[in-house]
């Protein structure tokens, strides 16, 4: 190991192996079937938590597709901390996916939660997520690494800046270099959000890698009514990208609802977030 | 103790007494000899950490207020974790402070850290503010609140949103309404920013109370060069106002050097505030 | 500042003034009163968390004493996180202190919040404490210093092993080195405890400094029935001693009564930490 | 979800599904080939943090069984933060495990990182271990829980209580209740040990569940000088068994160096936790 040589400007307390393939290079533009993150535009991605049924999927993502949404996110393999709430549809959700993306034309991402998974996730989907349960799941990130599709990596909900980019440096390693990461919120002492959102991973993430860096401010917050505020800063904070929990009925969503836009406060949202990448002379189209 | 009303847009599980005054009521705007805070423009404030001598404070003065600054602040009693370390020039510092105000019509903040010292504060300065590390002082907080000044009460590095609306219920508690809030890092796990700042605070804080909110993104992240992407967030996420650390030769400070924008740094990001301030229909002036 | 002189049984990364004066010397004994922390002896503390009136007090101190104490705590003027709850009885409570101390002949410790109140607090008690609060309150500490009396420094709830050193260095530079340091629980994101009682740091402070260390099972846990077993567990860990609430009848107590022991309960622990006492050599009367 | 039936002792906020199994019982005893967690004596296993070759793993083994460990523990895959660093010897590592058990009649407990590596590591040892970093892998959970092997299931550095033993529900819920839990140290914003032992989740843990506890001070604490203090501490807190990193050259390890005992370490801190045992009514033979 050998201190990141921190020029002048920083304090950055992170050290990475002098190999670390991500330390700074040019940008790397991570292309999901044609929708293209780290360049200018801010990419939304946009889904129900979980996907439950052909109606509640194809609804919703058209909403999502009108209101500016370039990739449909939703869940098949769900990690959840009791066994006895509601697991997802396995490979059955990933076939409602697939279906979505012929209907929509919009890519897919979705959780892949265990090594024997990788090969029936890769051939529904057209970007694996690794969920921030799984981000020092080491044998899981090797073998997306081997894989040649895209890769989301969400922060460990207490992984520091360093472990985060070690757990990237894990399938960068392997030769897959199409890799997003994706702040989603950290452990704190604060109990009125769900998490404590992260926001200043963007700029130093940013910094020390090539890599895009999106925000996942549904799960950062878990309050419905905070995420377009968060949302926004995110973008003013120079995000690529937002992941986020749209349900066309978030009353009756069964997991996350409580944390789930409707999609009028979606189409809202977007409205002013569109300001804003203007503002600082970025595009959402 | 009653639980708060929440209503169900919202888990949020902070608990206020139910003779609570913070509790929702129209919005309070604080007056600060004229600058209006809780009203539409965003207000900045900007100076040095410490009041070190005529030459910078008066300089540094009329940089930020060429660059918009609305208020000055300047630390001239200083709380430092090693005894050994710079302490501030005290009442010079705080007479300096006065004369800088004549000479920019700035009005000035500064914290006051022990109850002996308010009168002397109060006599110098336009606002008095509770730093971190005194925001559950107690007997510093009833104090203030006798005293006729507004308050700029900073949140603890340790402290819940509900710790924080108790303390200053201390204060309005005493009969001192002009209350501005200042959200300005929480301490975390995470080591490579100072302290990890929470954005979500500004929407919870403003829809859990009347007062207005402000950002401090200097001590939020103890670095420099990410100052304003966290200014840009907390504009966008609909701070009332931020406060933020520039010095006129950041790298001869003799505090907080590291986290002190220059000038041109101060100047360039305004710049980028305005856009974003007119993106969600607000104003800096 | 310099980086303490880490050998290589450690790898702690404290960092201490070159002027420190409590890097490691020969080992102090802090006398109150002829109750001496840092010796062989364990030193009981116990007594209500505050002073409610002369019946609670005399008849608990009497129960402590008979279980083993050796000094009396009682809190006269209460921080409480909110106005509205109960905030002591002030001179009236030190009063009560005092004539238990001469009905029992054990030594007083009580907290002090502000340094207007040293003064009258100092008249009456044998021992001033400085609460978690209050820890980077440097004014309060600054005072104590200048006072003859012995100093009881709680660690702020979040304040690393470093910054509780440098609280304690504000006291010994002023010439008053009579200093216990009190380990009382950390903040972290595990909620089933008050706090999270950090026992690493009797070791870590026992070798970085020549204070006495105490620690605080009441407050460190927040639940009655958890405190005798984490009091054995310090004593194991090497504390010189234990500050614990205790109060005659728990269920009636005006604040913390979910944390104190009933008197029965304290005698039985106490029987239990004296076994382990002397299973580490060490001695508790 | 309902909430856990706390009594009027406990302010826990623990809430567990109706269903859940672990909810309390008469108290579990796991048996690994004959040695006992649960019952009165306090189970030592130690060993090397990683399986480095024959000689050092037999020459430790047969340290720690005179020194009175009960099970050998060594790594053969190693979950490491940078891919750089040494990851294990794998199956081979398995293998010396295997003979190091025949060498000196102790069970050896070995981590399992992948579902994969289920089949081929309950092959060779006596008791499975999930790490710290997947105690929320759940398909992991899942199919330990259908081999009839004990399982060694540790606390993950950013779990609550509540998060740990819903873990363990996975296990329950597939039909393996031969599970031990063990605390070893939560992430904090303190940085002068590697974690922070949290010692009140032996008292809690027993209180909330059926199942044997256990305290790992070596990653608890990160610093091989303190593990003596904090493994005392842990028996008198009452914990079921210790788990620990011993090496019989620390300097040269390949992993965790830095906390392992060297042999004569060990054999003193034996002869202090016997006497603690002992103080306690409990045992360590």
């Amino acid at each position: 190991m050998e201190t990141f040589p921190c020029d002048e400007k920083t304090n950055v307390r992170v050290a990475v192996p002098s190999k670390a393939s991500h330390a700074k290079k040019p940008d790397t533009v991570v292309d999901v079937q044609g929708v293209k993150f780290g360049g200018n535009e801010v990419v939304i991605i946009a889904g129900p938590c979980a996907v439950e049924d052909m109606d509640q999927l194809f609804e919703t993502a058209r909403l999502v597709k009108a209101g500016g949404a370039k990739i449909l996110r939703g869940g098949a393999f769900k990690p959840r901390t009791s066994p006895y709430n509601f697991q997802g549809l396995g490979e059955d959700g990933l076939k409602l996916l697939a279906q979505a993306r012929q209907e929509t034309g919009m890519p897919v991402v979705t959780e892949v939660m265990d090594t024997r998974q990788i090969e029936i996730v890769a051939r529904y989907a057209d970007m694996l997520q690794i969920g921030s349960r799984n981000m020092q799941n080491y044998p899981l990130l090797k073998e997306v690494g081997l894989v040649k599709k895209p890769v989301l990596l969400k922060r460990g909900m207490m992984a520091t800046i360093e472990e985060f980019l070690m757990a990237a440096e894990y399938i960068l390693n392997q030769g897959n270099e199409n890799i997003v990461l994706c702040e989603r919120g950290i452990r704190t002492f604060e109990t009125s959000t769900r998490n404590t959102l992260d926001l200043s991973a963007v700029p130093m993430l940013k910094y020390l890698t090539h890599l895009p860096v999106i925000v996942d401010p549904s799960h950062g917050t878990g309050i419905r009514w905070m995420v377009p505020a968060m949302a926004k800063a995110a973008v003013a904070a120079g995000t690529d990208g937002l992941i986020m929990e749209v349900h066309y009925h978030p009353e009756k969503a069964l997991c996350d609802g409580q944390q789930s836009l409707s999609p009028d406060e979606f189409r809202t949202m977007m409205g002013d977030l569109r300001k804003i990448a203007d503002a600082i002379g970025r595009k959402i189209s």
